[in-house]
């Protein structure tokens, strides 16, 4: 893996100290553009503003839109108006939205004022979009061909568009009101005969979405389709947009990012680590946190109710945390599995009989392990312990280990068929559930056989 | 979102039933390749081979790509030697490892026998890498130009090489001992003055990969890089193959799911859940299950200590599933944020200091929150509880969450440090470590103010 970049940051501001434009401008054009994006980050804001002013503008739009939002904001309260704009006519139009969404309301007004009329109606159709949707991550410049333009034809639009289109490997066919009505591939267009009309080589039978449609669905769309773009429609077919598949990576990592939190108890939020603030992050956390705490008092009670037993036979308290992981554990990994495979589409709820089929074996084996093992565990290292004891907390072990798989398996498909997401209501609770269920059974077996 | 499939599984029997040959390859030219191969999957062994025999082979083969392994271990095993050949042929190679790697020895017996000689070197060459490499994912299906050609000459390359190459949007330049030199996109060669030569116009500043790179590390510079496409090559900077974003998808998936499995304490799998027995799939839990039951015993080991105490006191024991919990919680959470914010790259290990100054704060706010959220859950709903037991409860709350937030965030660093990974070693040991940490603390704080 290299990217054999070759300029460090210092040599750079030298040449920005020095004014070498013509050095400046062919290191822009030899190394890549991500890679000098990331040492344009590390400049004083004087340096990038020469910079800024120095180099071509497909140049300096691609920079910006790598740079942090911290940065674009620096950059853009320090921008003229005209920098302004020709920074938004170089720009695409899902970059503007993604960088405008993260600005304060005074920049995004600042902005807006330095916006041609048309790029101002378009930027805030664009940003009237629910978050998440597709409307919300597609770029509205793409290559429009007509049914009947010629091969030659659509290589003359294509050559005319394609300066400013997001792809051009992808061509949309739509008629006069704008109804979608296929797709041509460039490659398609390249391979066949000069003389036909695009209708005989476009593809009728579309993949496309609506730009209200979930942003999640639309990447399952792209996994299922191994798709690299995919056209947005409105609710009359009219074609709006398109959404490419580097956005979709993002949303592919944002939608896993959210579930590992929401899983651990985590409210999902939008920034990194280290973007979110103390108060924001405590916020994400806390309410769980309580809910669970609370929820506890149920666990509290059990124990109440059995004090006098504790009382008689202290030895018992011993067992407590080790079973309580133990039933935590086993129902969590089946919640987890279960959680995952229906977010990724691999389960559906009507496979409950064959979760429960599965799991119940799955129960019954590990159980069966885990009882004997920790029985041979007491014996062997606790030696004060009696065997009627022992035997109690091995037969409880086994009997909560399989329970806890079933209830892991099983709060995750009911969560899903209530409409609610599995991974929040289901992967929190499953401790706490399983924690008083296993003290229930451990309580009752030890007042069945102890007493 | 539709995809407009509009012919049912009976429709598509009766066609084949009555060898409508016409209407079925009109069928399979008319809607979309991945809902026809769905329905494919559902047929029985001989309708799906007569349509095998019926279409087109570059409709086959990409049915072929689509159906479950399961699937196409059934037809392997029925297929003819020729068809075996043919189906090769018209593969992408990746595909063919992809489907090849899945089957028993003996189907892979019987397909390599079937193969051409050409066709047994190049699938031998690409079984050999590493499972997880760049190698076993790429494809060798790509477009090689000159540097010295012109743009019309590319063009007439990429036609000869356009239908077997899996994609032409970009063509990679490379010299006379196949070391990679540039790459072109289509949209430049369309876009660009048609007498000058490619090396005019190709882009030298290439991120590559080597055959052996890790799949995880390859998914990184496409999401880094917002690539389609990424040149893979050998030690000697020889162009081998191509990975495209499709298999990058798939590859940003499993790795989530990888990760969100070791975090619950599970063994990563290659198979879906339905598709995994039960012995396997309690084979990927039990050794977790054992190793923190096992470990459980230091908290026995704690309570073990305090016996006397907890015989004095029985009401202690009573918060004890809570308090572990809400220490197990409290940890998980930041352990999940760090581990999750380490795996995509968007924290490093050289950021602890950064970490901790910021789940110090956290933990003092959630810490201080929890404690009294729970001296006054204590005073409303337990009204038995003496006050300097709900007092030693409540700073046992406050001290632990805070220490579970500095462990959780701490453990996944360390383990990234020493070279392990942090979702497996961080991940399930969380709980363990901070149940024994909360117990303790317990324990100090009841035997200073209590007795």
């Amino acid at each position: 893996m290299d990217t054999s970049i070759m300029i460090t940051l210092q040599e750079l501001k030298e040449l920005i100290w020095h004014k070498k434009i013509g050095q400046l401008r062919e290191v822009f054009e030899e190394y890549n553009i991500v890679d000098m994006s990331e040492l344009v980050g590390e400049l004083t804001l004087q340096e990038a503003l020469f910079l800024f002013k120095t180099l071509k503008k497909d140049i300096t739009s691609q920079i910006f839109a790598y740079l942090s939002h911290d940065k674009q904001e620096e950059l853009i309260q320090a921008f003229t108006g005209p920098q302004i704009k020709e920074m938004l006519d170089a720009l695409y139009d899902d970059d503007i939205i993604e960088f405008i969404e993260e600005m304060p309301a005074n920049i995004v007004h600042h902005i807006l004022q330095n916006a041609s009329p048309q790029q101002r109606v378009e930027i805030n159709q664009l940003l009237s979009y629910e978050e998440n949707s597709a409307g919300s991550i597609m770029s509205t410049n793409f290559v429009v061909l007509k049914e009947t333009d010629t091969v030659p034809v659509a290589f003359r639009k294509i050559k005319e568009q394609g300066s400013t289109a997001e792809t051009i490997h992808y061509c949309y066919i739509t008629d006069e009101r704008k109804v979608l009505r296929g797709v041509v591939t460039l490659r398609n267009l390249l391979l066949s005969d000069q003389t036909e009309p695009v209708s005989e080589i476009m593809n009728t039978d579309l993949v496309y979405v609506k730009t209200t449609d979930d942003q999640e669905d639309v990447a399952k769309l792209f996994e299922k389709y191994d798709l690299t773009v995919i056209p947005v429609v409105n609710d009359d077919k009219c074609l709006i947009g398109i959404v490419t598949v580097d956005d979709i990576i993002d949303v592919i990592h944002e939608e896993a990012t959210e579930d590992i939190h929401k899983m651990s108890a985590i409210t999902p939020m939008d920034k990194t680590y280290l973007d979110t603030s103390v108060l924001e992050m405590a916020k994400s956390r806390i309410l769980w946190l309580l809910i669970l705490m609370i929820s506890a008092t149920f666990t509290g009670q059990i124990m109440a109710n059995y004090e006098a037993m504790l009382q008689a036979n202290v030895a018992l308290s011993i067992f407590i945390p080790m079973l309580m992981d133990a039933a935590g554990n086993a129902g969590n990994q089946a919640s987890t599995m279960v959680i995952r495979a229906l977010a990724t589409g691999e389960l559906k709820t009507s496979d409950m009989m064959k979760i429960w089929w599965k799991e119940i074996r799955i129960a019954l084996l590990c159980g069966m392990i885990m009882g004997g093992v920790n029985f041979l565990r007491i014996l062997l290292f606790m030696g004060t312990v009696d065997m009627k004891t022992s035997l109690i907390v091995s037969l409880t072990v086994f009997v909560t280990v399989g329970m806890a798989k079933l209830v892991g398996c099983t709060l995750p498909v009911i969560a899903q068929k209530l409409k609610f997401d599995p991974a929040v209501m289901a992967g929190p609770l499953i401790t706490t559930v399983v924690d008083a269920l296993s003290l229930f059974v451990y309580f009752q077996l030890a007042t069945r056989f102890l007493l």
